[in-house]
């Protein structure tokens, strides 16, 4: 079944004293799960085990109070009642004969203790990373002897709750031990601080104490950020980096090794592509002769062959293409290469942790599903027989509900009016920066032309008389949305008369070309009340027209929401490079003659602008005149032979992508399955008041 | 005991089938606990009770899974299993002869439902309130009975758990009984939008659903905001919220009405004052016979007389009052009218909740700690026996652990160095609308002043000597924190050579009259990367000298973390309005001859502005030469018979002022009762995967 071109990822790898079974690792990721969805997070590490990879690891585990990321969920250890909710983890893991990793961390002054009220600690005094009103202390000698105990505990902690590989974390600028390592955060004069054998001195006498408390059973797992991308004001990879991990080549018994911050580690494929980090992480090897695990949003085995081949990995590292797919080695180990669906680098799923709750998937809808409704990524539960439906719209949900309806075995006609399959993913991923988001499309248009019980068809518009005529049993309604051209949004909640005899385009408009017809030679104003990835990407194809473009947002920065995908640094970054000009915190108050009037949401103050063109990126409206007709037929729904009709995805209520098919997925479970709507709750205990 | 000219606010009062034991009536409000922090909550509402407030209410409580404010910590009865939780809250109440209240809640579009993924639902399709990107779908008919049942079914519920009061909630722009009322998120063309009438008619069908359901035991409140001070946008007092309560006057039980939303309703006293909502609720008793109740931050007893008196209200309200002192009513009526610890008005509890992690307050060390930490507001725990204190600095944290140790029955020396008492609480109290904080330090001194087991001595500076020399078995310091010079801070974490030789003064500078004194007219920079109050208000007082004041920070917005107190808006449009110039996104770069060059964070673009003055608020360092001094005799305080010498407030991290307060605190906790170090915490169920 398998090519044998890909046996060598399938080669087990010892890591100290203990072995993966093959080159698959899922690096430790955040779920937004841990300690608060102990039930959820077991599950999701489960099926991961149960795809095919080789080590599984936990999120970072905090093991002191003084290490309190609340409101984020992340694992915790606390103390020993912690022991039992991770022992959750490794009996799911094991259970598919895969390791489990725990990455053990504290976070010093990356965290203001917002719950514990402990005061955070770091090698000199210094305030927190976030806005929090809370500075660090600086540690002298006791803390930092105390500090060692915890690390120690946690690790004894770890190994009785059955983890295999224990992690030392230094990564991410989120961590103590990186904190020392790092002449910016450590000003200390004693012997933790000054020169570089100073400042890796804890990091040192921490690997050495994990190894000495658990090292017998457990394997001794090193992260370390190798570039900050900082230049000379951080660790960079040709300098610091090869440093340490000369200094430190064979103490542990495996390096993971990545960018730092979270925001360098985790790009997006708008500012990345597949194998980013290569030309950071690739001379590990040649420092040391441990084995060592990178990322790079790796989803191509041609790929992972190819860096186990040139000595570049041991074992290939994923987070963001075992979400998409947790099945990604099974596929391949199984020969089923067209059934890999690879993770388009949205970072939704990033975006979880950040909100503070489970994480979903623009691609796998599954995630986050396992225990709470019991979604299984590859198997549909089907309790109800086999149906005949009539999927009308061919964008994600659509494509998502007949994708999962045929793996559940019913028989699926899916038909899209336009004259291309994908809806608003391929109309979005032609926009700069967002081709990879096309393969949300691909995947499931590849799993239907395969398909027996799916009939496709494109350019045919339905009326609801068709669809009454046609008399399916069961009818989705996966028409989609549009844009609003009258200004609705966060910010006016009302029509804005002044828009109506004005120039105004909406994201549908330029994506249908309408920039590139526009005569005008004057400025563009985007309106951006939107506040994610689409004003910033519309400003750059609006920049190729080469005339003057002004993003004007209610938002004190472009795209706020974008800080929870890591991105919108970089957003603005790019903006700002591009030239465009910037308007914050500003609302639309006239537009007559070109002339645009905005007003400070703060103050009210206004002043008028130049705009040729206004780009009105606000709120979309479903598109659900089928629906409504539908819905004045309902009466006769019985004698055409129709018993359901929905409506999913974006003409049930205009979202994201991963919502539509989020939406799309949970239709067809429900209409296979039944019952799935009632959603199990992990609930804090309330005995024992 | 009590002052007859207060029995009026002792008289009961009846309120539909239930009868109020007093006038004092804590108002819903959020804790930060709720559901996920159940025993907490319980515990602290218990105490409310036990200080002698009659009724007592829980924050919004979310009715249904498509109003899921996760990550706030609200209170929850999606279903059955939720009623455990809020028994606890009634028992805790009852046991002190109060009335529990619940506030039910559907959040409609102010919420993305995060956690549960339903779609939100409002009276037409609309972005959510917050940035998240989703939108809510219009409700049809169906929803809107759907809605109706999960109000009356969450009623129920509430019932059962044991509730007197149970409120239909359309207030702070947060909940889908207001959005129905409001034109701009009310674009409905059926019975339920349009008109006035139609606009109102879901409120009325809830109430009356719900007294129908419940009304016959428990009485039925009405929360509503009665402005929301946006002019014609919303609804005003004098127009809608008089038709509004006319049309419905006497179909509650109670009315409790107030300004919306949150930020307009719980104003710090930086921008209102006591009594700030009286113009906008006094109408509301001539409208209706039902009593009323309304909140303006009061802690007067002779106020809220007068309120009662000329007819304005029939119970004093209060939030953040009943936090400062549990026990506010309690103390009116055992005439210990100097003991009352008024609210400051600084929303340092709004931001427990804001920040997603249980309360604290400045004022009492003791909330968010009733249950975790067993601290009771007017209970020190006395394990060990009494101790003789030297407490060295009279700020904060040494007040504080001063009136907590002799009210544990210790005898206390304090000694100040300076020549006034209240350290940073004096100084900052005199800077422009902070006036109300200096209430941390007259109570305490209050306190202090009247014991015969303290003495206090000013002008006292001590030496390590001195401090050996004296040989009290216990030292706590509390020496404070002075302001860096040298640039350090979130953005810059190491010192600037280039503020060497410049003209740069810190807020410790200004505070001392430094800026008077100050004989140069060019423009005066504020460099605030400390992202909270003291940049703004430094601003306010340089713009007193009549210079031009530029404001430069990293942050995006002035004072980002003053979101969470509810302040940003506000804050931001004062600088506005008093021509501060606002140069986000910005760090230094350099200062020569008052040039000073500042660098765009996002592109690192620099440009250069005119700066005669420098003020850098960026962060602190600790006062701990006597600490480190002491340290340093660490083998002689035997024979000088010191058992013990800690640190407490700003000078072990400098950080808030209710920081301050709770380090001492908790060190007076911990020296009488030993080993409150241990937190007790409320764990998810981890059985029955």
């Amino acid at each position: 079944m398998r090519d044998p071109s890909y046996d060598i990822l399938f080669q087990p790898v010892k890591i100290g004293p203990v072995t993966a079974p093959n080159r698959f690792y899922q690096v430790p990721h955040c779920t937004g799960m841990g300690h608060r969805y102990p039930k959820s997070e077991a599950h999701l590490r489960g099926i991961k085990a149960e795809g095919g990879w080789g080590v599984v690891s936990t999120q970072e585990t905090e093991i002191h109070p003084t290490s309190d990321i609340t409101p984020a969920n992340e694992a915790r250890l606390w103390d020993d009642t912690d022991i039992a909710a991770l022992h959750l983890v490794t009996e799911a893991v094991h259970a598919h004969d895969s390791l489990a990793a725990i990455q053990l961390a504290h976070n010093g002054l990356h965290t203001a203790n917002r719950y514990s009220r402990c005061i955070p600690l770091a090698p000199s005094s210094a305030p927190v990373g976030s806005d929090d009103p809370v500075q660090a202390r600086a540690m002298d000698k006791a803390d930092i002897r105390e500090f060692r105990r915890w690390h120690v505990d946690a690790a004894r902690r770890a190994k009785s709750a059955g983890f295999d590989i224990i992690y030392v974390y230094a990564g991410h600028d989120m961590t103590l031990l990186q904190h020392f390592l790092l002449q910016r955060h450590n000003h200390r004069s004693d012997e933790y601080g000054g020169s570089f054998r100073n400042r890796l001195r804890l990091f040192q006498e921490v690997i050495a104490d994990t190894k000495d408390a658990v090292g017998d059973t457990c394997a001794v797992a090193v992260r370390l950020a190798v570039d900050e991308l900082l230049g000379a004001e951080g660790i960079r990879c040709d300098i610091e980096a090869r440093e340490i991990i000369e200094a430190l080549a064979e103490e542990p018994d495996l390096w993971d090794v990545n960018l730092s911050d979270w925001s360098n580690d985790s790009q997006t494929s708008r500012f990345a592509k597949e194998g980013y980090q290569e030309a950071y992480t690739g001379f590990v090897k040649s420092v040391t002769t441990k084995p060592v695990v990178g990322v790079g949003r790796y989803t191509s085995p041609d790929t992972m062959v190819r860096l186990i081949k040139k000595g570049h990995l041991d074992l290939i590292g994923a987070a963001r293409p075992s979400i998409a797919d947790p099945f990604l080695p099974k596929k391949i180990e199984e020969g089923r290469l067209d059934e890999i669906r690879e993770c388009i680098g949205c970072n939704i799923c990033v975006s979880g942790d950040n909100t503070c709750v489970p994480m979903r998937c623009t691609q796998n809808p599954t995630i986050g599903e396992e225990w709470r409704r019991g979604w299984h990524p590859e198997i549909m539960t089907q309790k109800a027989p086999p149906k005949d439906v009539l999927v009308v719209g061919g964008g994600p949900a659509g494509l998502e509900a007949a994708t999962s309806l045929i793996r559940g075995g019913s028989n699926v006609v899916l038909a899209e009016a336009g004259n291309h399959w994908g809806g608003r993913v391929t109309r979005e991923s032609q926009l700069p920066g967002l081709s990879e988001w096309a393969r949300v499309r691909d995947w499931r248009l590849g799993q239907l032309k395969q398909a027996s019980n799916a009939e496709l068809y494109l350019e045919s518009p339905l009326t609801a008389s068709e669809v009454m005529e046609y008399g399916f049993p069961h009818v989705v309604l996966a028409t989609g949305s549009y844009w609003r051209a009258d200004g609705v949004g966060r910010t006016h909640r009302r029509p804005l008369a002044f828009l109506d005899n004005n120039c105004v385009l909406t994201p549908d408009d330029v994506m249908a070309g309408k920039l590139d017809t526009d005569r005008s030679t004057g400025p563009i104003v985007i309106f951006d009340d939107d506040r994610f990835y689409m004003g910033s990407v519309l400003a750059e194809l609006a920049v190729a027209t080469s005339r003057k473009v002004v993003l004007v947002t209610p938002s004190p920065v472009v795209a706020p929401w974008s800080d929870h995908t890591l991105e919108q640094s970089r957003i603005q970054k790019r903006m700002i490079d591009l030239n465009v000009e910037i308007i914050p915190s500003s609302r639309l108050e006239n537009l007559v003659n070109g002339r645009l009037t905005i007003e400070c949401v703060y103050s009210s103050r206004s002043h008028e602008i130049e705009c040729a063109t206004l780009i009105t990126v606000t709120s979309r409206l479903p598109n659900d005149t089928l629906w409504t007709e539908l819905q004045e037929h309902r009466d006769h729904w019985p004698e055409a032979g129709i018993q359901s009709v929905e409506r999913i995805g974006d003409c049930l209520a205009p979202g994201l992508i991963a919502s539509a098919v989020h939406s799309g997925h949970k239709f067809a479970r429900e209409l296979l399955g039944g019952g799935t709507e009632i959603v199990r709750r992990e609930d804090v205990n309330v005995q024992g008041l």
